[in-house]
């Protein structure tokens, strides 16, 4: 719920570049993306920009990991995954097989041999479910979470900046949707591929994990691509509407990418992922006055303006807002600068079986260092933001998410399993 | 899980008439549309198909409801809801609020004064999620749960091709997801859209109606749309490949439509709902050979033909199936030529606790009678499908559909709560 609202240090050369999606035409390939293979879409949507932008494949390869400053996508499935062996090698098996799988999948493949390929008698390497959809700019995003790194000997890697988070005022956390050993998070325009993706992974890692718990997210509520409006959220509002976008070298380098010296070298051109279930209590928010509403948030709704501003992207004037207003408290300039970039989807997951709706944000936020983004934001939101009365975070997570899979020999977590790296 | 595979007795003109979605042009105006005021889309999508087909309007008035005959959205959002009230009166001001903002959300408008009109001391009229968004070809259906007629003095009203379901073999029915006094379906391309129509209609409803529970399905498994390829389900297969299509006027009025003389004649050009939550053991489908795969449905994964058949489409040979095979038993040569229309979705609402996803078919099906509809095919399908080892029913409702909204005057149900009708 926290929102990023800052100036923007726009330059144009992304980091790592994704094929399709930010009106990619004119982009020069950053020398940061030149290790990354370039997977193209499999379904002629390689030329058509309009085409791409529906369905096409967004590059798996590169020094980051897609997901987090390539263009959001629309749907989200979410899974947290516990480890069921102790079995260091057969981990590590598991996770090459899951980079082939995430490969071909984003590309818009099928898993191995398909779903109708090998033997009869056997089970198909693919569950099929994808079959003829696009690639739908699927991503697949790995993160490695706190209690990772009490298995397979790899205490002496855990970064000082993927700290267990700490409790916070109005926390209600549900167990069966908080932590987990690692997670993955597929992010696609359609729902199917992106459901389709955590399954296959699931099942590949069968024996080796198992799912802790997932989320599904049916709608975006930010945007990484500069210039574009922002979704509403559940209670109406645009949020974040200054979110670091996918083209802005300089605030992902600032804020997003992990650096030479951060920590560990394993995590050079990872980040840091927070994931918050925020319960919204819209049944008592639609029965607010619309004053209240927009005092709570700082905008106005129609435009989501900040107070006494005309447009969505103009530079907010904290002091026009109530000291409670949730810009204003999240607002870099309230906040010596902190800046997240935020990811998070809506999602309605039926009743509460006391006829409302369980209904809300499944906020996800990238970040350099967890200490110096979210808890120091949170701290003050928590304490103090006029909308804690309208929500309740009952979820919570947090994963380091190293860089990206450099080409077709790389892995997810060779620099952290790999001697090598 | 059961589906409905039969020769085609396609005819044109459809009896209730979208303005877009199945290549409306050319189609005449059949006559029993002509009550329908015409609704348009609110936002240019009056003129080009292609606009139209990815977020145009979907009429409103008609002799029967939308969301049944006209084209399968993407996406659903189901709500069933127990009414709380004992005041007739009350009940029906409700339904008339509910049919005006029915109205005016299916054609892309905020309920009443929207987001931000009327006072700000008074919480704004609509939600303001979906504020931007196109009508995303959003439809309401209405139903009426049998216990509803336990209330307001409606006994001598149910109709009795309303049946209670009785118990079927492998039954195993969460009450949390069973039943309702009324239920909306909402369905449309953008999920926000059908999420943002079952909250408000909430909203209008609280105090007179609550949430008993809600279903979200993130992609359909059917269609309507003649010689559309038919989605795939969890399991990777298509299923149910010879829906009736909403141009086929003989067989939508043979299988779907109540007639005069069917029953009260409130329920005339009405429909009845059967919705059913199965959920699919994926995890143990998925380590099932390709083979056993193809003999549990019936038909080839790759193109989804029927055993011994090339396409989709072509006429199954039934007695070169297994005896158990899913399309064997469904299928109408079966089973006295009984067929229903089909318009369920995917579903996937995290984790069981045990690591499996909950994931499965919310299965909804449109029926001239339950009685000679999904009655006898259920019995028959739960004593003897083969595919009853990967699935379970854990979820039930049936609902009385009621005709149409005419026109400007109309409102859901008028026909039962109104002497007039």
């Amino acid at each position: 719920m926290t929102m990023t609202d800052t100036h923007t240090n726009g330059s144009s050369s992304p980091s790592r570049r994704a094929l399709i999606g930010w009106g990619g035409a004119g982009l020069a390939l950053g020398a940061a993306a030149a290790g990354g293979a370039v997977a193209m879409a499999n379904a002629g949507n390689d030329v058509d920009p309009v085409a791409a932008e529906a369905g096409g494949a967004v590059a798996f390869h590169g020094a980051h990991q897609a997901g987090i400053a390539t263009p959001v996508q629309d749907r989200l499935h979410f899974a947290a995954f516990d480890v069921k062996t102790d079995d260091r090698a057969e981990f590590v098996r598991m996770l090459k097989d899951w980079t082939a799988a995430a490969r071909r999948m984003t590309a818009g493949e099928p898993v191995g041999e398909g779903a109708y390929g090998g033997l009869a008698e056997a089970p198909p390497d693919d569950t099929g479910e994808a079959l003829g959809l696009k690639p739908s700019r699927l991503t697949l995003t790995i993160g490695f979470g706190p209690s990772l790194f009490d298995k397979f000997g790899l205490r002496d890697e855990r970064p000082a900046a993927l700290v267990d988070l700490p409790k916070f005022p109005g926390d209600n956390l549900d167990g069966a949707r908080t932590g987990g050993d690692l997670c993955v998070q597929a992010c696609a325009d359609d729902p199917q591929v992106a459901v389709h993706a955590i399954r296959n992974l699931a099942r590949i890692g069968f024996g080796k994990v198992a799912i802790r718990w997932s989320q599904l997210g049916f709608g975006k509520t930010s945007s990484t691509t500069p210039d574009a409006q922002t979704p509403r959220n559940l209670m109406g509002f645009k949020d974040g509407t200054r979110n670091i976008a996918g083209t802005e070298t300089d605030r992902l380098k600032k804020f997003v990418w992990v650096a030479d010296g951060d920590g560990p070298r394993w995590m050079t051109g990872g980040s840091y992922l927070v994931a918050r279930r925020i319960r919204m209590n819209i049944e008592t928010w639609d029965r607010t006055s619309l004053q209240e509403q927009e005092d709570v948030f700082g905008r106005d709704k129609r435009e989501g303006a900040p107070v006494g501003r005309a447009k969505e992207h103009d530079k907010p004037f904290l002091k026009a807002m109530k000291p409670d207003a949730h810009v204003r408290l999240a607002h870099p300039d309230s906040n010596d600068g902190i800046t997240i970039l935020r990811r998070g989807y809506s999602f309605t997951d039926g009743t509460d079986g006391l006829g409302r709706l369980d209904a809300g944000l499944f906020f996800l936020a990238y970040q350099r260092d967890v200490r110096q983004g979210f808890i120091p934001l949170q701290r003050r939101l928590s304490a103090h933001d006029a909308l804690n009365e309208y929500i309740q975070h009952v979820g919570s997570a947090v994963f380091a998410v190293p860089p990206g899979v450099r080409d077709a020999g790389d892995w997810w977590g060779r620099t952290l399993f790999s001697k090598e790296a």
